[in-house]
């Protein structure tokens, strides 16, 4: 088993958590690794493993309690492994599998929790499994059904990548398929049938001419989308098709819940037969509450919008508080490129050590 | 080897073909089937053999030729051989593969080949192989190609199923794809992409309001058609697609030529990438040529304009007028259920023998 160096700088440490393999499903190792050096280097913690997850809290009896969060699988490997490390002091860069999505974050929580005995708030560390592949295996939804009170919190933070800066509450996620049923015909007698492809024509033409909304929610800008990602139709070449489907991506501002951000899409489409087959709601930045407003007071007073969806949004189902805020550029997630800056790393550890400390 | 009876009733003759194999590329019984019977009991005409085509001829001298051709082959079995026979006399239906496509044809076509010794016009009879199958191989093109003096008549006759009446031409064929292009981007950010389904809207508006032409031609009526046979385009659940292709079959009366058919798609869908992917011209109805206007005359006068694409368009290419004459209803060719009276096949026997007789 690999050893992890809890208090050495964040940068040698995200480094180290590079260089263990975690694809998601496949985490069993690092999982072993970040518990026996929470137990080992952490004595102040209470450290419990759920699954291929390690949960570890302070129990202070402090007014106020802030989670972070992390996971810790990876896509899988795209010949980025193991760290590559360029350059010196605070512009070098690491790149590697990770290094933005989100080892970085992960070690910037694990150098807190061995580094920070007395914090200001009580802390909670979640570090966990599966989050790049389906909902339903996410390491944090298990935790919410088997430890709920592990998840009990005034704010949560989670380290994914956001360039260094806070980004507030997340944009909610339908797709919907708009499916058109026509009739069979040969095409040398076309009027015998009806084409289900031609009955795509109106409703593409209301998504291709309707303007997303821009809406503003605690300072924060949510640009919407709606965006046509799929159409299928057609049964051979000669034949009149008798079914075809349009899939759309729907990202709604936080202002919405899916309830209603699905009414309004029914509403455009009216007349068609629309079944959303995903839905995930966004969260509200819920950064008037108090602990956020000093972690944003502590990163600079700046915030902006997350446009993705991120698991900040099960913590707002929790009626939680939640932002991402991690070193690293989000555009390279999941890229063979992926890399981020040594001096990001260090400000997000810095900030966030301001921020916990008396 | 299986043996034919020319001089039987057309409707036995049927049957008897129906019962021999001859699925496309694999007509070699059939062929020598036909050939022998040929040989043996037509007498006065002059056999060859092309491949596993069968041609026969008079050679009276008389001032025109008339030209009947049939293909041997058929579409795959579908739990449709051998032939079953229901009924008696002309309401007698016979149930089977080539019932309709087009092995009554084939049967009138032999009948009268055996028992006209002294025709009013000189006759040449084509029973060629795979005409089911792509073009390249059609039997009646490699004919064309080696020996092209075997096709010069003044009218040429396709007993291609016409439910017994004449059908004068054929509309033209063509396949376009339009495509689209636009650029990827995350759904999370569609705007920094352009949607390449968002832009197939306006050539499908443009597609869907179409309304095709109805065109005259020697008193036959072709009815033109315009229809989407296929749409794709997508990359996955969150990206905006930067490909989408649109393919539209397009159906045109003979009046216009391919060139003209595919100016006018250019015209309909101009500012578009338009590629023609497939083109079949048409052929004109030629019903005003002499031995034709006898045939309709034959037939009680009436003809109608085939739309479906056959092979009198060969014909048409080579200057000779050409139309479908045969038993059967097209519109169940290629189906399991094939079937066709035995009275309609009997009928259009008798036609034939009058038109031909002196």
């Amino acid at each position: 088993m690999p050893s992890l160096d809890l208090h050495a700088d964040p940068v040698d440490l995200t480094a180290a958590l590079v260089d263990i393999f975690s694809v998601s499903e496949e985490e069993k190792v690092i999982a072993d690794t970040v518990q026996a050096a929470l137990q080992a280097q952490a004595p102040h913690l209470e450290v419990i493993r759920n699954g291929d997850a390690v949960l570890a809290r302070t129990n202070l009896g402090r007014p106020s309690r802030v989670l972070l969060a992390g996971h810790l699988d990876t896509v899988p490997v795209n010949e980025n492994m193991p760290v590559r490390r360029e350059g010196t002091g605070d512009d070098e860069i690491l790149h590697g599998l990770g290094t933005v999505d989100m080892k970085s974050g992960d070690a910037v929580f694990l150098h807190l929790a061995a580094a920070l005995r007395e914090p200001k708030h009580d802390v909670t560390f979640v570090f966990y499994d599966c989050e790049e592949i389906e909902a339903t295996k996410n390491g944090l939804g298990r935790i919410e059904r088997e430890l709920p009170e592990w998840l009990r919190a005034d704010l949560a933070i989670l380290g994914e990548p956001s360039n260094g800066g806070i980004e507030g509450g997340c944009q909610g996620t339908m797709r919907i398929e708009i499916r058109v049923e026509g009739a069979r015909a040969h095409t040398a007698r076309g009027w015998m049938g009806v084409n289900a492809i031609h009955g795509l024509a109106e409703p593409l033409r209301r998504l291709a001419e309707y303007t997303p909304r821009v809406v503003d929610i605690d300072g924060l800008t949510y640009r919407e989308g709606l965006q046509a990602t799929k159409i299928g139709g057609g049964v051979a070449g000669n034949v009149v098709p008798d079914e075809a489907v349009l899939t759309i991506n729907h990202r709604f501002a936080p202002d919405r819940s899916g309830e209603q951000a699905e009414a309004h899409l029914r509403e455009l489409f009216e007349g068609y037969d629309v079944k959303v087959v995903d839905l995930s709601p966004g969260a509200l930045p819920g950064l008037s509450a108090p602990a956020a407003a000093e972690l944003v007071a502590a990163a600079g007073g700046k915030a902006v919008a997350k446009l993705g969806w991120t698991d900040v949004a099960r913590f707002a189902a929790l009626g939680i508080p939640a932002v991402n805020f991690g070193p690293g550029d989000p555009t390279l997630a999941h890229t063979r490129q992926e890399n981020v800056r040594a001096g990001e790393i260090r400000q997000v550890a810095s900030v966030l050590r301001a921020f916990l400390s008396v």
